[in-house]
């Protein structure tokens, strides 16, 4: 059991997409969401790799998210809000549809929306935050999930853990970006504790009496905290109002009202604002790009660490030598592949 | 000293008002700047309210702030950017001067972003919030301020408090509406701490050694921490990014190395976005400001209290039974308005 497996980055999504191609997703849904997972094991990001390949197929196999969705751009030139119907498919395909429409009215107009509606949602954001980025934009990403949070001075689950994203562009290196959690932790590591055996640290959630707890399974049947008190609540709120009812679409409570479980993903919108920083730098002293790196110089000189550094290390080392899996993942991923929807429950 | 002096909203616009003219602020920048000092009296918010005099005076006695600027707006039909030139003068009156520029646009594209550039900021950004809500659109509020925050892992101011705001519209009350620093705690508490002798709590800061202090003295010759540890820590950095160099204004560490002092106030830029909810919203189901009242209500009937309602509270009594002030206030205000700039150092 301790061999492993190095494949390219190209095997992987050959491997990933295969598997959800035998589950019965058409080319643009399957494609989209393969690509997303092999990034995120690419940047040795385990807990949104492979990992997740098992929920996604009980999503398909729940009869949650259509397989053969095909998802919609409108984007009148007249607006600085692009949308992207996602058609019941997944976010990811909808993303990729309507982030060159979104790059093309943030170059036109400064800055500009895509709107991602009646969509399954999927995984990370700093795909998409890197999508942009890689055209020279900066980016603000947000979308709600389903309610697992209490706000802060509250009792019980109402926020979702809300991910908060941005990025910025970096010349011949990665790019600055973050992605976290509104909330203290995200549900996919109280999820990790829990299969561990682990007890959470303090200050991560409270029980379903509303008390503090370190029981991830108290945890989950309780409500986790939002990160930075009021502070970090009122940025989950946020979220459930720009990226969720201002874009006319579910908030977490309704998503979660809608699915009935928290063992799938869940349903809802996302929004992602991209900002052009030529248009707004233009006429001011100073490249814009070359006045980041000195700020980034500033960050790590004094041993701060930027966010992802680790992820990009790990990238730079997948595309060097390939991604190394272990038998039990390649095993997995051929019982997935062989068996598709019949794999899950 | 016991006595209360109740004013009106007006009677005390008038004599703060009276305070800048004669300390040689023009029209637009004295009623501008008395406007925001009386909204924070109004608001029972006596760290942004008249105890802000006479660092402003110090401020423009030390020539940091041009008295006679008039802001100048420029905002093309073809961007969904509008940017005010505050021409070295304070940042209240350029934000007043873009706000109805940048709400036509929002309403016109959907979102719109207004640039305040060359401005020494003054005070806190739920005024700017509220001008927009008042018109029914939500909005994202930034700035840097200057370095006294070190980046999470780090040993040495850098960031500055950085704060971040934002509101959403209410129908017939007053709106949601947060603006919190992005450290631990504003300077402005810091400060407060300081007058009074009183330790900080822990984890608001480090001193001169990179070492964590309670000293308010050594907080201020250290570094700040920033709120939610690495996610603060990043939101910080983002608002350097966007709010600063984005914009080709001064970063935070760039606002100090300008001024020298923390004890005047900054010079730098300012970032307002602003959404149309209607916009976003059109073309789907369910009306964007009566779903918000469902998330507001499940907030508020858990028992977690929704932002700013203390500082709201405080301006329904202001505005019905006047503003009080305490015999020192009225003595305060009135040796200022007698000296003028001679009243500080």
């Amino acid at each position: 059991m301790n061999q492993k497996t190095t494949l390219t980055i190209d095997e992987l999504q050959d491997r990933v997409e295969t598997v959800f191609r035998n589950a019965g997703l058409n080319a643009i849904q399957s494609g989209s969401v393969a690509r997303v997972i092999v990034a995120a094991e690419r940047d040795a990001c385990k807990s949104h790799g492979i990992y997740r390949i098992e929920g996604t197929l009980r999503t398909i196999k729940a009869g949650k998210v259509k397989p053969d969705a095909v998802p919609e751009l409108a984007a009148p030139s007249n607006s600085a809000i692009a949308k992207v119907d996602a058609k019941g498919g997944f976010s990811n395909p909808a993303a990729e549809l309507g982030v060159p429409a979104l790059a093309e009215r943030a170059r036109s107009l400064g800055l500009a929306a895509l709107v991602i509606n009646d969509c399954t949602h999927f995984s990370a954001l700093w795909p998409d935050v890197e999508a942009l980025t890689e055209q020279g934009l900066a980016a603000l990403v947000m979308c709600p999930s389903y309610s697992a949070v209490a706000p802060a001075g509250g009792k019980m689950p109402l926020l979702g853990t809300n991910p908060f994203a941005f990025g910025w562009p970096r010349e011949g290196q990665p790019p600055y970006v973050f992605d976290f959690a509104t909330s203290v932790a995200a549900r996919g590591e109280i999820e990790l504790h829990r299969r561990a055996g682990k007890p959470l640290p303090d200050g991560w959630a409270i029980g379903p009496d509303g008390d503090p707890t370190t029981e991830p399974e108290a945890a989950l049947a309780g409500a986790m905290l939002p990160f930075g008190g009021h502070k970090g609540s009122a940025i989950g709120t946020m979220i459930e109002l720009l990226a969720g009812i201002m874009i006319g679409d579910l908030t977490s409570r309704e998503a979660l009202d809608q699915l009935g479980t928290t063992t799938l993903a869940p349903a809802h919108g996302e929004l992602i604002i991209a900002f052009s920083p030529e248009a707004f730098a233009a006429g001011r002293a100073g490249n814009p790009f070359a006045r980041a790196e000195f700020l980034f110089e500033a960050i790590a000189s004094q041993g701060a660490r930027l966010p992802s550094q680790r992820r990009f290390a790990a990238r730079a080392a997948s595309e060097a030598a390939g991604i190394i899996l272990t038998a039990q993942e390649m095993q997995q991923l051929e019982r997935l592949g062989a068996l598709g929807l019949d794999a899950v429950d």
